[in-house]
């Protein structure tokens, strides 16, 4: 029977696409460093776990569409705190993570058809999300070169067109670990205002910014209230990926009615993991510095080692958890099967996310990888020591 | 700034609407009885708090895109022991509630502007989470003098047109309470193999069955294997709505592996609620003949009071916790709001569910409301007594 063509122009994650090659050379034997899936290997706060152990609930039901009273105030005061007032009862609506959230901008602001504009390359979910529901994936370019900064007005605004409906970033930047400066993002807001577009801002890596590099966050910026949804997530920013729970920003007031109606037609989020989620919130400053710090050393490290293989091409990240260096090859989604298949280092290999998939109408991601540093310091020198004894013998054989 | 037509085209929940009314008249000291929405009051297993409670992971990472082994295992045991297998590893997608598994289903076999065909009435969040995603919902009537029975294959027919993909069908009916005979599902497999449609099966109160009527599920009609598209929740089955644990199930490998491939795009389901899920599984046959047993006898209760109303039309109710009684009443709307806003009988007032957003194109609905029997027996007939009172003065200011 016939698929829609909706989702037959889904691909599978560039993430995940080679996890069952992954699997096969397990079995075989070998030993796989996974730096392809950025889910942090740092614990969970025991926050969590503990306060979702004292529920007491003789029936866990539907919590309300728009999210428990516990996880919307922990979460507006957590943005309190950094000097950016959300209503708790207007302001918020709790999603199933930021991917929901996104999803629900997407549909707010863009008709079937329409297009939101983000950077090439781009967290590579955002493609296939915005395929499900019928909206197109515009880009302006960003350069490895460049350090993957955002280019100047005149460029974004070629990624615009007259069915744009709004501009996608995600700062720090997951794929490149790009941190976007003020200007940059002025650059960004003085386009959005001149087009009458939305700001989507993902936003979800905020608290791994490293090298002293300020944050600025979109909310930051006066007058663009009306025209800003922020796209949060407690995933990355408690090491609590498999809780699920997002959330959608603004001071819009049509865009938040609309955001729990779109809420109240999938009825609700897990109510244990809104419960362990709003006591994460209790955690010290302390836990953060220790987290930050500790992927400060991981990144320090994935960089000196990149830095020693020839043909890589890459600028220092200064934040979320990735880089996306440009290696010296011509076919990385071959590459990184070829890793996984055919290649070890004494019984071992790693695992890359090839970065073809992270780029919208270009080859360029060909020849780049997305690399995670979400493993020990240790391990990630060892993955890089192995991807240069492969590129060695891979350049031999293929290129 | 402007928002989507399509987001302005979602309609806010018939189930939930009224919420901010009820709230306003609790504030003001009104005891409100709440028929409106089918959040059960039985109690969750323990099973499922207990699971929990032994989780001991230090990172709560994100679960397999496809969900995770136990409860794809749990689930697939639940319908081999009803006879249906399926394979945990292949026919099996977790979803967040049957919510998304319906959301997956509708954009695995529809196009934008292309149709799915339902029961007029049909469960309200169909029609807003079809608009979500640039579907239309084709509908054929099912009448309350008919206690709601599907019709003759040719009515059935007369729903569909040459954009139409699939059959959608709530069996035990939300929100009618109409359990459909063998031989009106064959009517609609029937027409779905005449029309080349694919079946969703919305199953989801399979447990809440009555009167020793026999539940036939559509898994038990041969050759439509590649057409059928099972909706699972463990919500109703277990009373844990708020657990968000649901799932696809097809044995059509083209489906599945575009649903893995939607799953993965948002990443992973409730880790926790996973767990907790899987674990309900193990709860005894005894526990489904208790709850079954409550809910009939609430069934027969609201039936018994209903039928004491001059000028209420019903059939008596044969599965699920619904009934849906053509009231005497011309705007179910606006006598909803006046139950809460305006009435009270000591000091008590009732919630209903108005008729008018279960229903697609017609005014039908005007006259009727949904009723969802999960309160006990006593506060049941409470309600429909307080309902009757209001009847009679509702009718003498407004009818």
């Amino acid at each position: 029977m016939k698929l829609s063509q909706r989702v037959n122009e889904v691909p599978f994650s560039a993430i995940r696409k080679l996890t069952p090659v992954a699997e096969k050379a397990k079995k075989q034997g070998k030993k796989v460093y996974h730096l392809n899936i950025g889910a942090p290997d740092t614990k969970t706060p025991v926050e969590f776990l503990d306060s979702i152990r004292a529920i007491e609930l003789d029936t866990i039901d539907y919590a309300p569409s728009k999210g428990m009273k516990g996880i919307r105030e922990a979460t507006c005061n957590y943005y309190a705190k950094k000097g950016k007032q959300y209503d708790p009862e207007t302001e918020i609506v709790i999603t199933s993570g930021a991917s929901e959230a996104l999803k629900f901008a997407a549909e707010i602001v863009a008709d079937l058809g329409e297009n939101i504009v983000t950077t090439n390359p781009f967290y590579s979910n955002y493609y296939t999300m915005f395929r499900e529901i019928g909206i197109h994936l515009n880009t302006f370019d960003t350069l490895v070169e460049e350090g993957y900064r955002l280019p100047a007005k005149e460029v974004i605004q070629k990624g615009i067109d007259e069915r744009t409906r709004g501009i996608l970033i995600s700062n720090p930047s997951n794929p490149t670990g790009a941190v976007y400066s003020r200007d940059e993002l002025q650059a960004v807001v003085d386009v959005a205002i001149e087009n009458d577009l939305y700001i989507l801002a993902d936003e979800v890596y905020s608290e791994f910014v490293f090298d002293g590099a300020e944050f600025c966050s979109f909310t930051e910026f006066e007058g663009i209230d009306d025209r800003l949804i922020l796209l949060d997530s407690i995933s990355k920013r408690f090491g609590a990926c498999g809780a699920r729970i997002g959330a959608l920003l603004s001071k819009n007031k049509e865009v938040m009615d609309a955001a729990v109606r779109l809420a109240t037609s999938r009825l609700a989020v897990s109510t244990v993991d809104q419960v362990g989620a709003a006591a994460l919130y209790e955690v010290s400053e302390e836990y953060f510095k220790e987290v930050n710090e500790e992927y400060n050393k991981r990144r320090l490290a994935i960089y000196e080692e990149l830095s020693k293989i020839k043909g890589v091409k890459l600028t220092k990240p200064e934040g979320a958890f990735y880089v996306m260096p440009e290696l010296p090859i011509k076919d990385s989604d071959h590459f990184a099967k070829w890793l996984l298949e055919e290649f070890d280092d004494n019984g071992e290999t790693v695992m890359v996310a090839p970065a073809f998939g992270f780029y919208h109408g270009t080859d360029i991601g060909k020849k780049q990888v997305r690399l995670a540093y979400v493993i020990n310091e240790k391990d990630i020198r060892r993955s890089i020591q192995i991807i240069k004894k492969a590129l060695d013998v891979y350049k031999e054989s293929y290129e």
